[in-house]
């Protein structure tokens, strides 16, 4: 039973952590490197971490102990956000332990259980398991049935589980593997990453408007005329064209990342919540997200997928001659939706969501454009619609584009007004994450219920795509997309910010 | 009669100019050379200038056509916030005629009258005169005077009177001279400088709401703690302690600067404004503000006058210490103030003001406190007030002060999120307020209302001033001023931004 997890997430979170065993399986792979490791490193830094703690890397790789404490050390050195010191660098090191480990192997169960307890009896620990699976999906299923099966899960303190994206490829596989993983886990001890809720400009959408009077006088249902929901890539499919082709930006992007966005934006709320609330919330966002029908998908959702073009100057390959994509594959590298949510606060608000690779900007925001009741007003020369702008990637920043006089002080123009964080200073997703799941705070995971309404909604589209129900929209890469995500919101009277 | 009075000031100020003679008294002054010469230079580069335009200088040195030029050209060289362009220096000066006149000698106005109705009949242009005073105070009544004995004034156009400020120095000679002035001009044709109603970003508070949804959602009664208007100088009286050790903060700063921002920063509203809404508004917030009682002035007002401290680590003497101040001066050089409209809008919303020399920074900035309901709340803790920041001087910004998560995602830390003007694009105030008065246009002047109004407020504080009927208290050159002004807010439970 996890004592903690009700406990409120903010500013008690250097609560005491229990002493545990960090199980990670994919030890030398690259996720571990880049993010897990650099992540682990920066907690212990700000003494995030409990008093005692094994963490216990697995790999199929013969690796010594030195091994892989060599490649941690590189890790950090390449990936750390903190320069390494190197004074206290064999005292963070000390708690890791490399164990050789082939899941598909029933023997190396038995000898991991057996070096688990070794290790917990070495620092009188209790039997608290955390089980991170930085693994392919295929693997995750199988890993799970062993550990119960081998006993490890049957643990005499608490146990969880942090699952890598993606969770299942459409709704059917979903449900499949979240019932599999909930014979040997409840759904309150497996933590489902999505890494764009670590980010902390995400976790700030939560708690933008109650600490400041300001900007609750501006949301409100009588001023918002619409949200628009960006997520552009610069990046073409890289090595990743075996798994991209098959999932396409739908899979990749829109039914974790974007719904998830759109989740935390509608969310709002006026008073703290606890976790609890803001996981009901969630679920009750998405259960009011408005079906698209099957005769209407082509009306509300736009499929694109980029074709040769130039980005700095380089020429650039379309999708289709990119290594490892299917001759003629109609997968999509462009998505752009038009979402209502049907509750009483966004009733007739449409959220515009977009997303796609090889696009000429690389930023993930999230604008809230206001209704402009201003037109009429001819005094108001230049003046536009006021937006609300909070940027997620690459800076984090929240701004407001408000209408002064311009230079002549003959007519308006609009202004930005704008406050960037030190990215420097911030935590990373990962490690905001790491230390969540660790003290089993599960508000920034994806609960389940999201996960499977997300694939519900998802699933007529993803359908309507496996038939190429609806056209596949060319866009140049290096440019802002295909035209007919731009229509998608000028049939409304409005345009993409 | 003047036909443009009541035209709307905005968009339409490219309008055509009335072809005019241009009376200069006080051609060899310093603002003709500092402020005058470069905002008609940069008036006639952007083509706002009539068609035909007689400038007549008036000076008792008998400088040449050619000495007048080269002021002139030295004068825009020196203060010109565009560089002067030798291809049309040329037209610019052929607009300017030097005249030797004495203010005090009858003979010089009859003669100055001959030189006006020469260049009239010489440019065929018709009896437009406005006269800009740019004298010693003295000066101005008996230089209106002699302009109506002799005729001057007794056009068969229009005629227009630029008048500096102090006007006058109390309520009786304010009186007294607007008396005299208006025995020659009507009130419509008297423009009284007061230049901070020509700066850019006072200009835009009368329209800083109407265009911006989200700032009008902000702007109400329910929302707005305080008000606080600071004009604070790092300089100290230099060379014009003869003057100032007579006039003190109160009337240097208070009666005119500060009590005009009060009125622009109250203006507010929703709809666009005629310039005679304005005019009348600004006439019933003055009668609105809340006399300050004989017996309360202590209370409300803080005196202060600056002794010796340190500035940019240099030694600065104390304010009885400089040249020109008199011996146990208790002349101010401080003034704080607790003000309350009592109109329906801003009752029991206090505006606090503020100035005064040799203060830690240079800054006139206005800053709107929003109430905050959230210390109740421990899960905001580091939440501070929401403020909207009005910077005038010397950037022109708009800024907001939010809340955010900090850094460790933990609590909240207050974030300045910022729009600058771009200060070379910028008019100077005068070049506004010259075109302004070269139209007729008369929103951005002080009119009488207000000055009477202005003046009436401040006279009782005046007098006991005068009487030292409250402390005079010291605060170090180069700090942020005597610690009574922080208490003054400290007892409404705010404190000074």
């Amino acid at each position: 039973m996890d004592q903690h997890n009700t406990k409120s997430h903010g500013i008690d979170t250097v609560e005491m952590m229990d002493d545990m065993t960090f199980v990670l399986f994919g030890a030398s792979g690259d996720l571990a490197k880049r993010k897990i490791y650099p992540a682990l490193y920066n907690l212990y830094i700000e003494g995030k971490m409990p008093n005692s703690l094994s963490v216990v890397g697995l790999g199929r790789r013969p690796y010594t102990q030195e091994d892989f404490h060599s490649i941690i050390k590189e890790s950090l050195e390449s990936f750390s956000r903190r320069d390494v010191d190197e004074s206290n660098l064999d005292e963070f090191l000390a708690s890791f332990r490399y164990f050789i480990f082939d899941a598909m192997k029933d023997e190396s169960y038995q000898g991991l259980k057996a070096f688990i307890e070794e290790r917990e009896s070495e620092l009188s620990i209790p039997e608290n398991r955390l089980f991170y699976l930085s693994v392919a999906p295929k693997l995750i299923e199988p890993i799970s049935a062993s550990l119960h099966e081998n006993g490890i899960t049957d643990t005499s303190g608490w146990k969880r589980l942090i699952v890598e994206k993606p969770f299942g490829s459409d709704l059917h596989s979903a449900r499949h593997l979240n019932a599999e993983l909930t014979k040997v886990f409840q759904e309150e001890e497996i933590f489902r990453i999505d890494h764009y809720l670590g980010k902390p400009m995400v976790q700030n959408l939560e708690s933008l408007i109650r600490p400041n009077p300001i900007l609750k006088a501006l949301w409100s249902h009588e001023q918002i005329a619409n949200v628009q929901i960006t997520a552009s890539e610069t990046v073409g499919v890289g090595t990743r064209a075996g798994y991209y082709d098959k999932a396409g930006a739908i899979r990749d992007m829109v039914q974790n990342h974007l719904l998830q966005l759109v989740m935390m934006t509608a969310l709002h709320h006026p008073a703290k919540l606890t976790p609890k609330e803001i996981e009901e919330k969630k679920k009750a966002i998405m259960e009011s997200l408005r079906p698209v029908e099957e005769d209407e998908i082509s009306k509300h959702v736009v499929r694109g997928q980029y074709e040769a073009g130039e980005m700095n100057a380089e020429p650039i390959p379309g999708y289709l001659e990119e290594d490892g994509v299917a001759e003629n594959s109609n997968n999509d590298t462009y998505f752009a939706a038009r979402l209502y949510i049907d509750n009483n606060y966004w009733k007739g608000i449409p959220f515009y969501i977009r997303t796609g690779k090889r696009l000429e900007k690389k930023s993930t925001r999230i604008i809230i454009e206001f209704k402009n009741e201003i037109d009429a007003d001819e005094d108001a020369a230049g003046a536009v619609s006021n937006l609300l702008m909070i940027e997620i990637n690459p800076n984090e920043s929240v701004g407001l584009r408000i209408n002064l006089k311009d230079d002549s002080n003959e007519k308006f123009e609009p202004a930005y007004i704008n406050f960037s964080k030190n990215l420097d200073a911030q935590p990373e997703a990962y490690e905001n994450l790491l230390n969540d799941a660790m003290q089993g705070h599960s508000t920034y995971f994806a609960h389940w219920s999201e996960v499977e309404l997300s694939w519900k909604w998802v699933q007529p589209i993803l359908e309507a795509f496996e038939n190429d129900a609806l056209p596949l929209h060319g866009y140049q890469a290096g440019s802002e997309g295909p035209e007919a995500a731009e229509k998608l919101l000028n049939e409304d009277g409005y345009t993409w910010w």
